[in-house]
Order: C-alpha cells, then sequence, then structure tokens
C-alpha cells in the first residue's frame, strides 16, 4: 500500500484550482506541489486541452490574497464545493452565490488575528499620543527651529488653560472608553491588549457573546455615544457597509477617534474626510480605504490621522500560520474532516 | 485657631523657592499661592531687598521641568533641604551636592510612568511593524505610484524567499524576547502591557527585584544576548552613562531593536548612528537624544527608526498627576511627614 502511494502519478492527486490576480503568487512549501495537482488559470498551460477537461471536475479552489471572485467566475467551475480563502475577510467572495450553491468557505482563522490586533493598537496609542507626527515634526528638522520644549512651553504646568494648538493635544490612554465593533478573533485580542494600557473595553456586534464581561452595545450608535474611540475589525457585509455614518461621528462627538483595520467601506469615507478635516471628530487611524490604493488627499495634512497602506497583518510569522490554516483546510476537504476555519454563510 | 490661620497674612506662609529655565511656568491651581510664599528669581520683585531677606531662610525649592539644578545654584540657597522636583528622571540635578547636603529630593512619583510605557510600547510596535514609514509612504503619494500590493507582491505567499527589501521587513510581536532596562515603576507597566502581545519578558536592573518572576540580568550584555529588542527607561547616572556600547549593540544583533525613553545619553548615540547606517542593527524608536532638541540626520532617512521630540510623558492627565504629586510633596515637608516620592540618594 505505501508504495503503491508513493508511486502515485500526479495526474492521480487531488486537483486544486488556484484563483488569483497578478501580484498574488503562489510560493507554498515546494511539497504542496507533490500533494495537489495545482490549476492555475494564469499559467499558460491552462488553456490546453488536457487541462480543460480537468476543469469541469474541480472540487476546491484556493483563492489567494484578495482576488475578486464573482459569481461568473464560479459558475465556470460548476463542481466547485469548497473555497479555501487566504484573508480574514471574504468580501471580494461572492458568498451569496456560495451560499446558494451550498460551497463551503474558508478564512485564514486566527493566522492574521495578532497581527492586525497589533496594529490596532499602534493606530490608536499614535492617534492619541502623535507618533507618527512627532517623527514628521523631527525629520522635518522643526525641532531645533521650534525651541527645545515645543510641547512643554505650552503644557508644562499649564494645566487650566490648554485650549490653543488642537494639533498637539495628546491624549492618556488610560481611562479611554474604546467601543471594539467585532469582537471576533482580532476584536478580543484588541480588547487583551488595551486593558492593561487602563482602557475601558464595550463592544458591538450581532449577537451578544457568551462568557465576555464587557457590555455589549446592540447598536453602533449607542457604542458611538458612550466611547472615546471607535475600533472597527468586523467583516465587510451589505449591513455593515457605512455603518460608520454621519450620525455614528456625531454621536462619538468632537474629541473621539476612529481606527479601521477591518475594511474601508465600513466607514462613509466622505464623511469621514469632512469630519475630520472640520475638527468635527479627534483623530483617525486608518489601514484600509473604499478606494485602495487611493487616499484621500485632505488627510495627508493633518496630524491627527495615521495613515497606513493596508499592512495591518504583514508580518512573515503571520504568513507562515496562514500557510499552515490553508493546507489544513485542503487536505480537511479531500478527507471529509471538518474544515478547520469554515466561515458561517446566511 | 481656625479663623486666626485664615487671616495669616502672606508674609506667614511657608516659602517655596521657583527654580527653572524660561519656557517652563508656573500655572498650577490658582491655590498654590494662596498656600505658599512663592519667591521665583525670574520675576522681576525677586531682587527687591524685601525678597532677598527671605532666600536665605527658604526650606524648599520647587524645580520645575528639567531646568538644570546644578551645585553652584544650589550653594545660594545654604537653607534649602528639600528639592521638589517634577520630572521622573532627575539627571539635571546636581545629586550628589543634594547627597552631601543632607538635602532629600523627590521626583515626579507615577505620574508620568502610563505615559511612558504606553509611549515605549507604541515605539516597539511602530518600528517592528513600520507605522510612521507607512504613514510616510501614503503622505508621499507612493502608494498609488508602486502599486495596490506594495507589500503582498513581494511577501504574501512568498514565504521562503523573503530577503530583500529591508525596508519593509515587519516583525511580529508575539514571541519576540523584550529586555527591559530598569524595571521601576516605568518598566513594570512596560512588561504588563507587552504581555498580552506575546513578548516574552526580561529585566536588568541593579539589583533583581523581589515578587517579580521575569528573568533577571545582571549585567545588559547578557540581556542583550538574550534579547530581540531593548527597552531603557532607567535613570541616567554616571553608571548608566553610555551603558548602550558598541559591544551592547553588537550582542543584540542584526535584527535587534532598540527603544529609549530613557535619557539620552543612556547610549553612545553617535556608534548607534553607525550601527543603524551599516544595518548593524534591525532599528530604534528614541524619543530621547544625547543634544536635545538635535537629532543626528543620518537618522531621518532610515524607515526602520521612529524619532520623537522627547514627549513620551506629556499628556494633560499626566500633568494633572504631577501636580497632585507636587503639592503632595510640599505639604508633606512643610508637615514633617514622609515625602511621597522621595528617591534614594545614594
Amino acid at each position: 500500500m505505501a508504495s503503491e502511494a508513493q508511486s502515485s502519478a500526479p495526474d492521480n492527486l487531488p486537483l486544486v484550482l488556484i484563483h488569483r490576480i497578478p501580484p498574488f503568487e503562489l510560493s507554498f512549501k515546494s511539497w504542496l506541489p507533490t500533494r495537489f495537482r495545482l490549476l492555475d488559470p494564469l499559467d499558460p498551460s491552462f488553456s490546453s486541452p488536457q487541462t480543460q477537461s480537468l476543469v469541469s471536475s474541480v472540487r476546491l479552489l484556493l483563492c489567494l490574497g484578495p482576488s475578486p471572485l464573482t459569481s461568473d467566475t464560479l459558475d465556470r467551475f460548476p463542481s466547485v464545493q469548497c473555497v479555501v480563502g487566504s484573508s480574514a475577510g471574504l468580501d471580494h467572495v461572492d458568498l451569496a452565490t456560495c451560499c446558494r450553491r451550498g460551497i463551503t468557505v474558508t478564512n485564514a482563522g486566527d493566522a492574521f488575528s495578532a497581527d492586525a490586533a497589533d496594529f490596532a493598537v499602534a493606530l490608536l496609542i499614535d492617534v492619541l499620543r502623535r507618533v507618527s507626527a512627532g517623527d514628521r515634526f523631527i525629520r522635518a528638522g522643526s525641532w531645533p527651529a521650534k525651541g527645545q520644549y515645543p510641547l512643554g512651553s505650552k503644557l508644562l504646568f499649564s494645566l487650566v488653560n490648554i485650549t490653543d494648538n488642537q494639533t498637539w493635544w495628546l491624549f492618556q490612554l488610560g481611562g479611554k472608553r474604546v467601543g471594539i465593533i467585532g469582537l471576533g478573533s482580532i476584536g478580543s485580542m484588541i480588547a487583551k491588549r488595551l486593558e492593561p494600557f487602563g482602557c475601558i473595553i464595550a463592544y458591538n456586534s450581532r449577537r451578544k457573546k457568551p462568557n465576555v464581561s464587557f457590555p455589549h452595545y446592540e447598536n453602533v450608535m449607542d457604542l458611538a455615544t458612550n466611547s472615546d474611540a471607535l475600533i472597527l475589525c468586523c467583516a465587510l457585509t451589505n449591513e455593515t457597509h457605512h455603518m460608520i455614518n454621519k450620525d455614528v461621528m456625531t454621536a462619538l462627538g468632537k474629541e473621539g477617534v476612529i481606527i479601521n483595520v477591518g475594511r474601508g467601506a465600513l466607514i462613509d469615507e466622505k464623511e469621514l474626510v469632512r469630519f475630520l478635516v472640520k475638527g468635527d471628530i479627534g483623530g483617525a487611524g486608518l489601514d484600509v480605504y473604499e478606494e485602495e490604493p487611493e487616499v484621500p488627499r485632505e488627510l495627508f495634512e493633518l496630524d491627527n490621522v495615521v495613515l497606513s497602506p493596508h499592512r495591518a497583518v504583514a508580518t512573515p510569522e503571520a504568513f507562515v500560520a496562514l500557510q499552515e490554516v490553508v493546507i489544513a483546510n485542503i487536505e480537511a476537504f479531500f478527507a471529509n474532516k471538518p474544515l478547520p476555519s469554515q466561515i458561517e454563510l446566511e
């Protein structure tokens, strides 16, 4: 039996269809192609009659990165029963079609959660304490020009009358009420990290989580009203699209801060820019945008905004973890076992 | 008795000598001057015969911010028995003279500790995850120019061969061995904050701390050898001056990171610049420098360095806390009670 398995011709390996846009390349552990027969539409040989004869029977599609997976694409592969995704959010996948066809879908599981949580905390401290703005201040050569104590002269021992120079207003993390929107794996890790800073955590999610002691708010408006900062780390769906709108930002208030490590379209970006430019909210830390890689240029001039090019999740360690979860999902599918990071479709 | 106390003329109030350099002004709660008679050498009336007659008997000196307090200055006030400081570090005060004269000295106590710890964590995440560099990348307009996935194309699914483009190398916090130098109030708070990120904490201090389970290293070389990042939050003294030298940086290694929220001269800055420019250490997050406000310009070009203009401690909340500890120290001195934040002189 053992020698028979080892002598299997590649033709007998389980088929895995790769779905990707060109920047995303596959260089998983070199043994992946030895375990599965990979079909890649971007490969010139894909159009060969031999490969095409396999396409109609392929049961598993591996979607790399945020490559859009539309209903039309799925229609071309009628035998697909499983989409193995490789990102935390799957808003690039037509989940309604998957649900209708009974296709199971997996995401990156927890592979990216720690990275995203770390980055959300970094963005929050950066906005409150102006880390990036301070770095810019120094690199512009402004420190010697503005004197040795640009802050000291304004703030130190001048406790009562600190009202001018909003740019350099700094906020302490301790005591800040942080509202986490989406208390999944990422959100829970954010909460765990922020508690030792003295932040007071509350959250919004579709359903109250069992065994979680943080206050749950059923709607975002109430959470915003009772928060100094909102952190977005939920999935982008029809329901969450533009959930941070004018009303929510008004409820958050002039000193309120918004951190987004989820998806750009969770926020009505045009409104956000208006609120920031007018000073109607206190600041924002953004890793994602509605029209990436375009970022509203009005934000480039603001010191109470921290901008990041969608890389809250991008460490080598996270990609090693991702590789493991992707392979585990593929192997579980072909072994008819429960998929480690299957998502709930509704 | 009560009415007699209330009718005290200002002349009968305890004398407090203010010592400050011009940027630092006193606007403590307005009632401070109603409780104490403040003598300020920067005040024109200070040279009046009436004020000068009081100077020789003043017992308490309130030192604002990092105003240098030399032996010569102290000699001019022979009756001073107590120096109330208002910063965490007191390297600007001639502590040897204080010790010789038996002057008790207080610092800011814990007023700034949370701010400093928060900032140290922010600098560490920023260096490891390139938050400020990412912000700069976007504000330079580089994101659309470099394509939608500046990282994805290099890193995503390319796990084995990530060796080029050091600038964009990102590190995960989880599993990093962080060596804290100085496990006082600030260092302890840093440790508490970093544990939920999955960092592995060790520390160096003059003495092993009782009731602390983190490994203690008696010398900095050993700590550097066993750390991925060093965080400096100890006092600057003759013993700690340039403690981070060429040998320690070599021990820390090419991927090692140095965070400094203590004082600039804890590091041999010229060596640090050489190591960073040559890529012989992995990065640095600096809030303090040897010749503030001068920052070595070689660092301005480096994306693995985060620069901050000495404002790890600068939130309004911290200054409120500072005010409380300063007043508590002054009141305790005049009441002959133990001073809340007296430091140990040796």
